[in-house]
């Protein structure tokens, strides 16, 4: 019998739940695949952070990748901006971006009507706008960008000028402690300027023209420092590759020197393509030793408190896991970031279901993929913390501590 | 009903493992003693030292007595060389020892073809080498010696002179930290002069006029400073006392202050007589709190691979536990300190099982002593730095927190 060299690794983003009418949409969709595989492993449940903490999907993710994101984690701007392409570096502070609409000092709309074409608005903002110290600024999907400072004496610290609601005037950006007064001066020094270049942009006199919202001003929020992340092939010798929609999980891979391979069709909702993410996934684990396969529209409707959509969802992947059942000396590990119940539409603390299927290694008599199954099945209950030591186990790849 | 005052403990060594065609050796083999014990007590699996971190013999039994390995544990030679008998100090720098044979710089040899006649060699040593500091070195089975360096300003940051493959040059030992740079010259005017010596000893020279390999040089390893380790009595309050065959296990209880009680008979391999060891124990609980067992034969068996002579060799135990099933007012502690499948032939971190057998203790409904059983206890997982606090507890030794 040969032990498994490699690690096909999904993460069903959100799909752990609590029942509705006495069942969770794992337990009532139809998962003829996923139940071959739990009675084919080992199967437990998964605090990602600690009992009790509600996970986001990065701090998760970090967890799960074997990450302290206590350590690692000051806010959401660096992933989003790794995400969108940014090449951050260890020192930068990062903003995730709105592109919003400015009237007479109030935000009127947090999102400029949901714009799309931003490519152009965000050119200029790169062209034009002189810092005092080095910048990035790009555009995300939609009304979406994120902002990258470099340079010496910058800081985290500051608040964001996003008032949060709509008709509420702007916010100066303020320093949170001392030593970041210079970063919240060049930022509002940056909002600034980037309300002048946008206000007489084109595209804003064109939205105008069409009774669009323009998106003349720039909300930042989700302030971070670039940490200083040992690479995953440096921690655990693993080549490794993520297969993700969502920028913020291919943002976390890009800063761990995860590569990112792209999948058309994906969507990161519902409807999105999950089968060839899969082959995709089957396909890279010729290159890769780690494949990181993030699954994300189950989130998407358990934040929609869609008890159907999620289910109907589930069974949909399931389809599609019916290609890795004949699939040989690889490890297969099966989870979520964190329940994204729709009766709390949000995420919450609740434990993920885990399996783990391999040659060679234990299996227990659990017969379905699920929240409650699982709980009764050989894992027990583990920390999100404890899952890539347990792998590396696995696949005979940990030192001896002693003799 | 009684709380019972004393403890049987027993660490049935490497025992854990993963399946081979779907069993595990303690699933195969035939237990009629340990699945009586398991219908009476309350079973769990446990982590010895923490999830997906594959235990050395030496860091779990420390982790099993409820001392923390990460504190305590820097090097096996200071397990070692107590031992062997050597009475270590805290400060002293110890070393795991092989006399091997050295033919023009090169290694030719490196268990001096397992020698056995030692006794003068290491008599000589003690009697000719002059050092910088004090030193003892001393003789144990086979090819195998320890050696204690003692006095101020020692370091055990110095790397190995063993090449580790043999027919390759010894190497110098090098100070890795600067603060250790006395403590290297020291071990290479030892490994010199103990060149000089052995070079001309009657043992050898009678050996290669039998055209046996001389024992003409020591290769050191395991380089570790002997910590400051309070008793377990003193943290305790329990005497207590160690049965095992292994050196290792008896050097770390002489490190802890336990008591070695010798038997006859046992061998450390799964020829070992393990019916008398058992006995010895049961005798002991007259003079003893606390009694640890090793039993070491199936980490053995684990480590050569071989199935049927691991599942054989639980059978055998099994029968020798027939002897405990009428023991009174003792708790009764069956695990091991890790899992040695004989599909990795090595250490790996599957947690082990662990069951507990007391008078008034909770029980639940699981019949066999198994690491698959054993996940569905009553006592789910645990670490193995936990063990000792809740053993205490169901003696009732342990201090209330709080009011």
């Amino acid at each position: 019998m040969k032990i498994p060299e490699k690690i096909l690794f999904f993460i069903i983003d959100g799909i752990s739940d609590r029942p509705v009418y006495g069942k969770t949409p794992l337990q009532d969709a139809k998962t003829p695949n996923l139940d071959e595989l739990a009675s084919r492993g080992i199967l437990g449940i998964m605090d990602t952070i600690a009992p009790g903490i509600r996970p986001g999907s990065d701090t998760a993710h970090l967890a799960l990748l074997g990450y302290n994101p206590y350590d690692i984690y000051t806010g959401r701007g660096p992933f989003e901006a790794a995400g969108v392409g940014i090449d951050v570096k260890a020192g930068d502070v990062a903003f995730r971006c709105n592109f919003a609409t400015l009237d007479d000092g109030k935000v009127m709309d947090r999102r400029a009507g949901r714009i799309r074409e931003t490519k152009e608005l965000a050119r200029s903002i790169m062209e034009d706008v002189k810092l005092n110290c080095e910048f990035i600024f790009k555009e995300s999907t939609g009304h979406r960008a994120a902002l990258v400072l470099r340079g010496r004496g910058l800081s985290a610290d500051v608040s964001s000028n996003d008032p949060k609601k709509e008709n509420e005037p702007i916010k100066e950006i303020n320093p949170v402690k001392s030593e970041a007064k210079k970063t919240a001066k060049i930022l509002n020094d940056f909002v600034k300027q980037a309300n002048d270049i946008l206000n007489k942009h084109p595209t804003n006199v064109e939205r105008i023209e069409l009774k669009k919202p323009p998106a003349n001003t720039i909300l930042l929020r989700g302030a971070g420092m670039v940490p200083d992340i040992e690479t995953f092939e440096k921690k655990y010798g693993l080549k490794a590759a993520v297969i993700a929609a969502a920028g913020l999980v291919i943002g976390i891979g890009k800063m761990c020197g995860i590569t990112h391979i792209g999948v058309d069709g994906v969507t990161g909702g519902v409807d999105s393509n999950v089968g060839i993410k899969i082959n995709k996934a089957i396909e890279a684990l010729n290159d890769y030793d780690f494949v990181l396969v993030n699954i994300k529209g189950g989130d998407e409707a358990g934040h929609d408190g869609d008890f159907e959509k999620k289910r109907d969802f589930v069974s949909k992947i399931d389809e599609s896991f019916s290609d890795i059942l004949d699939l040989k000396d690889t490890m297969i590990v099966v989870t979520a970031d964190h329940s994204t119940p729709v009766s709390v539409k949000d995420h919450s603390a609740d434990p993920v279901p885990i399996m783990i299927i391999g040659d060679g290694i234990r299996r227990d008599d659990i017969r379905a993929y699920d929240e409650i199954s699982a709980a009764k099945g050989g894992l027990n209950r583990l920390m999100g913390k404890d899952l890539m030591p347990i792998l590396m186990d696995l696949i005979n790849r940990t030192k001896k501590f002693g003799a």
